[in-house]
């Protein structure tokens, strides 16, 4: 999640210190692996090359790596042969005469090939240069296990020697990734996918949410390493689908229900080290998913514990969320409280919002059911409200589209959320996603696989299954044509240089919110067949 | 030591562990001083400043060095009064909303302001740019104590902040120098100098020396970091007349003792990690320091086990170096041997080889004297014929000035280190000091220390103690008028900007051979007063 920073200093936070050892009581132990590189490989020129994420392989070969010593300016490029989180380490030795100075070397990390033709000294952008996974190291003294203490999200290992001497030169040998995740592939259970391409989209995202899946579910293990709860709601339906790690979805449910403002709002996100910090971050629809995870959880685990410890906090957050609600059922946002529904801000989201609105109290009345709520009656009439204000001022009969009120602009998100929410039947679900297919796809202008996550959605909910899996096709299909091993934070198909950022470096190519095909294909396909 | 770059691997080694356990069982236990930055410093801008060594007060105050919180591309300068060498470590934390990105920093150690006004991206010059001391550091969680696990050698730490994000900034508080060295100012005896730029001489002398002082004598804490002989021989000197530390001298000795080719030539340097190891280096001049080292020692120590353990190594040295004196008893160089003098090549070289030679194989005469050397007069043979040669083919008697044969060139370091040899007696000594400095003061075109210091000490072997004075306030005290804290590597008076390697960034400023004042003025002046 990015775009926008919020500075909100004169927040008071309120910490339960009842629900926060709960969810340190979760903390995971990390499943470590080792990973070796399995190839050289080098950049193409670009004249020689259809798009930055091609590499080729080299003519030297990784079994004699520590042949090919190194001297200024020249570098090498480990392949692990898939994309991994963890850690990195390489012995070094001098060759030649007696080293006379130490060596200079970069280490640089990519998720993908783009990321290497990238030069970091030319990112200008908004976001943090910190970022860039790339080290600067000087060794005195050779030989040495160079162990480098952070932790990178990577498939390729770039090594530069800056500078070692005239009389001497550096040799690598013995390169190990460490890599590591709270979960293991061998917790998934085997699925039969028999279509090929729905295979490769159903791996690559079960490898993106491994990779996501650390001492939290973090957004991207790349950047920005953290809780967010518009992913984690996706991370935990698609690890219910897959990997099945309760505990990890426990933790990160009481992780947000600890750590709230003094008046009961839900942060966008939290941080964990050095210690439990809350982002001073607040997204209108990321709070109310606080209640639609819980609802998720609960649903799939009947942890009723759970239920008790956490729907209080579910609940403040739907009452603080209908104080934006008006007499007649409209939602009405405001500034210091934004809805997120996409990255991008050439749209009006007021009607996703109140969808998103509607989705979340359907839920909610479910969990206040299975909690014994005395208001039930009270949420139910909200409910009412606001999906009859939603039929009567925002749907177009005409168009049979969802408008945007004042301004009557029809947009994909508000088409999308409204089926989600299922506020009409499947039957005028189907005409609303067939009318907007007819308009707007192929789609453009959308950047992330967490809107296409939700147009894909509402296709199956709307009973266009054939229809989704060509967009899951078209959209994640095409990641994995362009080498994907991991999903991607950010596409456009349209403009495969797209960075919100202004730079590949940046981006995130291992994100979370990115790995719901597994989701969607173990829900709305394996379950069914 | 520097300029060119010699590369022998097919050299053969004959470690002599006996003499080599002597060597290790002398390490000193280094002594830690802590150190705090004194003043927040900053740069001038190019049209304000005289020269690239004056930086200006900031008006930040060290004392509220926490108050100053930074943001991308923000830094400050601490400055810790004096030149030093050890490890930095400083206290960080995050200022503003959670830390939502890693930080990264940058660390520029300089040992004077010149080496912050230069860019290290724009260094392209033959020597390792891995000596600039430059780092980059990834935090990836605050607040945290930064400990960098590198020695530095400065007077200056640049803090700046690469990047943030724009919800945070970094500050720093608890700066800390650990320096190091194998003795302490306690340790010197009280001198009074009374011509306060004497003083300050003497003062920048020892504290050059001091800081060269480690677990062996370093040629520069900066760079190389190691043991040359031909600085090791000025360094014994001066510590003789200053700290007095035998081990460290002996330790050195042993060193060179104990690592020769597999025919007995001793390297122009050794290194000492991660193993002890020669260099594959070889000057001609250099390998007879060893001879005038162990003299240097033996007559100030009177340690007659250190003779008897070194003397067979002393001569061997000199009767390899005797293989290049032919019949007549010229010294005749060949080019896998050089003789350094000095960095510059605009002079030629084999007079004040032969008269190295000389000067050498007096000292050696003294040695095998108390050794009982049965061949004596062997040597004291030939020594006489490398004189008479001298004299008869080498000396201009008309322009009273010794020559290059051939070439009749007149140069400043044959006078000097034919009066250094002291081939003539002092009034004749006298009579060529005082042609040289008709002819060639003020010097033009030597850049070292090394070379100022045998102009000096000839000037008082050749009674020129008036003009020897002068020359060293004319040179080391314009240092000190520049600001030098210790004395530097390189400087030509006439060209403030020079540097051997293209940038200042690459100069030691703390050399070992231009602490030598410290001899000078103890030998010449103190002990005579």
């Amino acid at each position: 999640m990015a775009f926008t920073f919020q500075i909100n200093n004169d927040v008071v936070w309120d910490y339960d210190k009842n629900l926060l050892e709960r969810a340190e009581a979760n903390i995971p132990a990390l499943l470590e692996t080792e990973v070796r590189p399995i190839r050289i490989v080098e950049r193409i020129p670009e004249d020689q090359r259809a798009n930055d994420f091609e590499l080729r392989e080299s003519e030297k070969n990784i079994l004699s790596l520590n042949d090919y010593s190194l001297g200024r300016d020249e570098s090498l490029i480990l392949d692990l042969g898939d994309h991994y989180v963890g850690q990195f380490s390489v012995d070094i030795a001098s060759v030649g005469s007696p080293m006379d100075a130490p060596l200079y070397l970069r280490l640089k990390f990519a998720e993908v090939p783009s990321e290497l033709y990238a030069d970091s000294a030319d990112y200008d952008g908004w976001l943090s240069r910190s970022w860039i996974q790339e080290e600067y190291v000087h060794l005195d003294v050779l030989p040495a296990t160079l162990k480098l203490p952070r932790r990178y999200s990577c498939r390729y290992v770039e090594l530069t020697v800056i500078d070692t001497s005239p009389k001497w030169k550096a040799s690598f040998s013995n390169p190990l990734f460490v890599a590591k995740s709270s979960v293991s592939m061998d917790q998934l259970s085997a699925v039969t996918i028999e279509d090929e391409e729905l295979k490769a989209i159903y791996n690559v995202s079960v490898k993106t949410l491994l990779d996501c899946m650390q001492t939290v579910f973090e957004d991207g293990p790349k950047r920005d390493r953290r809780l967010w709860l518009g992913d984690l709601r996706l991370q935990a339906l698609a690890n219910y689908y897959t990997f099945n790690d309760l505990f990890l979805a426990k933790r990160c449910l009481y992780l947000f229900g600890g750590m709230r403002t003094n008046d009961g709002k839900i942060p966008a996100n939290v941080f964990t080290e050095p210690e439990l910090t809350p982002d001073d971050t607040f997204l209108f629809d990321y709070s109310l998913f606080f209640v639609t995870s819980l609802f998720d959880y609960v649903e799939h685990t009947k942890d009723y514990d759970a239920l008790e410890n956490l729907y209080p906090i579910a609940k403040k957050a739907v009452d603080l969320a209908l104080e934006q609600v008006d007499s007649q059922g409209r939602l009405v946002l405001t500034e210091d409280w934004p809805v997120f529904v996409d990255w991008s801000n050439d749209f009006e989201k007021s009607t996703a919002g109140q969808a998103i609105m509607i989705y979340t109290l359907k839920r909610f009345l479910k969990l206040a059911e299975a909690y014994n709520e005395s208001e039930k009656a009270h949420y139910q009439q909200l409910l009412n409200q606001m999906v009859d204000f939603s039929k009567q001022a925002l749907f177009d009969t005409e168009q049979k589209q969802f408008i945007i009120e004042g301004t009557n602009e029809v947009n994909v998100a508000s088409q999308v959320w409204m089926v989600l929410a299922e506020v009409f039947d499947k039957r005028t679900n189907k005409r609303i996603m067939r009318e907007m297919m007819k308009n707007h796809f192929p789609i453009k202008g959308i950047a992330t696989p967490y809107m296409y996550h939700h147009v894909v959605e509402a296709l199956f909910i709307a009973d266009c299954s054939e229809e989704a899996i060509k967009l899951m096709k078209d959209y994640w299909g095409k990641m994995i044509e362009l080498g994907a091993d991991t999903f991607w934070e950010a596409f456009k198909p349209e403009d495969l240089e797209f960075s919100p950022y202004g730079s590949p470096i940046l981006n995130s190519y291992c994100h979370a919110w990115s790995c719901t095909p597994a989701y969607l294909i173990g829900k709305y396909l394996l379950v069914n067949k």
